[in-house]
């Protein structure tokens, strides 16, 4: 592509209105301009990139023997009430009325639309199993759109529907879509994480969600070092780091008239933060019903996980214990409390790193004290129950045994499910089986914001100058920028000949001929995120070289022209 | 493909709710499933014709320097009251209310959102001329939706806007457009003409449709065999087929007591109807607003064009004279008359064909009586008027004076209209000048109905078996046919081998190894239109052959390999 022929439109002013880092590059560099609240137009630069998703997605879909299709964008609201769904999926279903007054919806999914095309076009198990998918305009009204095409509300989606006869085919078929999403991401060059996931709402019984990695992602994710077990932090399993050791110290009481916190008797005592305790009480329910005092007990530098804590026996509906139920139950103010029992009825519940501990620090149930060296069973009884309610942190081991758990956060990409024969049942799907019996196929769904994407590649990927492509999804991958005030033929058959030599190796390259200033042209190519940059100059020409530079090298290099083709096309 | 592993899904039925040839067979061959009125998912097999048209679309719009990109496919109702059509576009635009209540549309072109587009990207002259395509999904709220994809409401399209600062440029670009058209047309291997159309309401200058001709196209078109002239039959220009002869014949009364039409008359003297003279009363408004009373003259083989003749003076609001005003005027019933004037305040419009007759018939202005050897100048005066006033017809000289017309019937997949300032001027869209002075730019458009192609080339390549493509539009170019009821290797590997050969030679095959007898596989691959088709059988490869048949070929051959390499990828 010559530039001159090109419409680049790059602003040097940052949008007030973008909140993100993508965002607010996607605006500079020109890549989509926004028309009204969550609708997007994609410039020609935004669509190349855009593009270059598309295209590797659907790919690896065919090679994966998905088989592509493409359903309407508006869908009749009779299809939804065979599910329920017109009613339920809320105000993010964008309802549409026509002409005649009958009832659409923009589509924002299409497991109606597919079950309805799989009942007229599946007849028999023979024509199973069969996975269709299509790269199609989505619309969710969302509340508040923002960030850009990140959380716009038309976007671009592949979305794909498998139909099998058994649980087990879907499951061959769900670990295929796994591997097909994973060789799409790395092919498109993302650090991301497959995350196991609640299945939730939407229902079926396996689930994993795609993460691209980022700093700025809205989810915190647990991931080893050692396996491919990545989870929601607040859904990864929280293992006891060690076995609990023996006991070494004698059980002493602490002078802590102010340190009402672990951090503040840590710092008094000078020890680490992983040797205290902290005590949470907390209002639960007997098992008749009553409400019972509970003690959660987690190690002074983790985080109580109220979701897993509230999974516990009686503890569906806790709420955190009053002053006066404190004082009533351990004889103390909060600040100073500790698993030592003056009630029997109390429940204490530690967690598994808590019940590992050894020579420990707790609250000594009395004001203006904690005690230190204790030791389960030697000091106080065993805890009542052992289980998993913390928060996963980075350094725990992996719960499946191999490697050490690290934290990242990451942006949803991509969606595999099982669904089950939820959608198949309510829409009366069923084929003949190899005995002649009708029979309900088990479906998977599996789903990818194509243009979600683009933001996401951006907020992994960008510097202070701007964005920074992995190669395979880049405008172009290589820019060939000739500096040429005076014209000189010689300059311009030489930039020219080395543009036609990248694309003759089959590099997607640009030719910036648009005559700008030297520091104006960098600073767009930077922008917009080029990975290979050439400089073709009388002066470079004259010493038989040309500058090329990677967008992620600190410093350019003068190569000559077969170095720059090794580098780029190599 | 291996047919085994792809979703094919032909019907012997003929489905009932289809009208016409396109919509039967898409069905039949399972390219399209309704989903409800005007809706329809595309199958696999419908989706790989549909993605063959969109990619040549696509591509020689990029030869063209066109620049893609993507607009959304919701439309926020301010922009279209900026331009009126809100209200004036009428039922066809499907309105939509948001969560917000805000007022959207599904967009059924996209002028609007270019234009607001163009206004944030467009600052300088130095950016023009520019022209911006996107193939997109549109919705137009048909109030009869038929036809299949040929009049859906859901549908996808190539629209382009170009911008320019001089109308000069616009005419270059115009001129571009149409070149591109006729390769993209060409290229599918489809018939077509590009039609002169009026600009009707959607303003601007010039205008041309391109219309796929069929026997079942919805237009008539009038083109020449001598130069690219077409034009709808309405509008085409009809001129005098010769120069006026001598008079041959001596003026006669012929008694006509029952033949009071054109057809009755030539049969009782047993002459051409092309000798004979039609005359129809009409009465319009002379120069002071008054009734005049006309008589209008077309040949008996010709019909008066209503839109031609209102464009005379006073016949704007022209109506057809009652039997007292005939009778008045020529003294005879209807059935009898002529332009012999009996009374001198008659206008006489004579078509140019009319005017150039010698020893023609009228009617005698007398009941049961005609005149023949009626000359003009000898018998009665020259007309008032010369004019065109009718439908160009078969044989007729071209109007630009290359070649002769013939009629067909065409159905439009194409248009491209020059818009001017229209919607640059209502929506303040301008760009600085060379002089630094604001212009607003001129502007052009070109559609394509990308689904609509796929049905219209199905209407002109079929026959009783099934669909015929152009091999550019086939869903494969070939298919190797694997009879093989015995599993014998020998004849798996040779229809394997083959497949591979084509697939390596870059022609897009297809192996049909889904074990049908040959009988229903023949009939298969002649519904979903194959061109080539080659079968591997334990018999050919006994004898050392293939059994190859092109899709429009009476017979079958037996061709060896390399033969039938040669047919299909040489």
């Amino acid at each position: 592509m010559r530039l001159s022929q090109f419409h680049l439109h790059t602003s040097k002013e940052t949008p007030a209105e973008a909140e993100i880092v993508s965002h607010k590059l996607m605006l500079k560099a020109g890549m989509i301009r926004k028309l009204a609240a969550g609708l997007y137009t994609w410039s020609p630069l935004g669509l190349r990139v855009l593009r270059k998703v598309e295209r590797a997605v659907r790919e690896e879909m065919n090679a994966a023997g998905a088989i592509e299709v493409l359903m309407p964008s508006v869908q009749p609201k009779e299809l939804w009430e065979e599910t329920g769904r017109w009613e339920k999926f809320g105000g993010q279903l964008l309802k549409i009325q026509d002409r005649k007054e009958a009832w659409y919806c923009y589509g924002p999914t299409h497991e109606e639309v597919i079950t309805d095309f799989a009942r007229n076009e599946l007849a028999s198990y023979k024509q199973l199993p069969v996975n269709f998918f299509q790269i199609q305009t989505k619309f969710r009204d969302e509340i508040r759109p923002r960030f850009g095409v990140m959380r716009a509300r038309e976007f671009l989606m592949k979305d794909a529907y498998s139909f099998h006869l058994s649980d087990q085919d879907l499951d061959r078929e769900y670990r295929n879509m796994y591997d097909t999403y994973s060789r799409i991401f790395t092919r498109l060059g993302l650090k991301f994480r497959a995350v196991f996931a609640d299945t939730g709402a939407i229902g079926g019984s396996a689930s994993h969600e795609f993460h691209v990695l980022a700093d700025s992602g809205e989810d915190a994710i647990a991931f080893s070092d050692g396996s491919d077990y990545a989870a929601n932090v607040e859904l990864a399993e929280a293992v006891a780091p060690h076995a609990r050791g023996a006991a070494a110290e004698a059980l002493r009481k602490i002078d802590t008239p102010t340190q009402k916190t672990c951090e503040d008797v840590a710092a008094l005592m000078g020890i680490a933060l992983a040797r205290t305790v902290k005590s949470v009480a907390i209002v639960g329910a007997d098992g008749e019903g009553k409400p019972q005092f509970v003690l959660a007990l987690v190690r002074g530098d983790h985080a109580v996980n109220e979701i897993k804590l509230s999974k516990l026996a009686g503890l569906a509906e806790y709420r955190l214990a009053t002053e006066a139920e404190i004082l009533e139950h351990l004889g103390a103010q909060p600040g100073f409390l500790g698993p030592l029992k003056p009630v029997k009825t109390i429940r204490v519940i530690a967690d598994r790193s808590v019940a590992a501990m050894h020579d420990f620090v707790v609250g000594a149930n009395e004001n203006g004290y904690h005690l230190a060296g204790v030791n389960w069973g030697r000091d106080l009884a065993e805890p009542d129950e052992i289980a998993d309610i913390r928060n996963a942190v980075a350094g725990d081991p992996s719960p499946d045994g191999q490697g050490t758990l690290g934290i990242a956060r990451g942006i949803e990409v991509g969606h595999v499910f099982q669904l089950g024969r939820k959608y198949a049942e309510a829409m009366k799907l069923t084929v003949l089986d190899e005995t002649g019996k009708a029979a309900t196929p088990a479906m998977g769904c599996y789903g990818i914001g194509v243009s979600r994407i683009v933001a996401a590649a951006i907020e992994q990927n960008h510097d202070d100058a701007g964005i920074a492509w992995p190669e395979a999804m880049a405008p172009w991958q290589a820019v060939v920028c000739m500096i040429n005030p005076k014209n000189d033929a010689a300059v311009t058959e030489a930039a020219q000949a080395l543009y036609r030599e990248l694309l003759a190796a089959g590099v997607d390259a640009a030719l910036d001929d648009r005559g700008l200033r030297p520091g104006a042209m960098f600073a767009d190519m930077e922008l917009i995120g080029v990975p290979h940059r050439v400089v073709v100059s009388e002066r470079g020409l004259a010493a038989g070289s040309f500058e090329y530079r990677h967008r992620r090298a600190s410093e350019a290099e003068n190569l000559d022209r077969a170095a720059v083709l090794a580098r780029i096309a190599g």
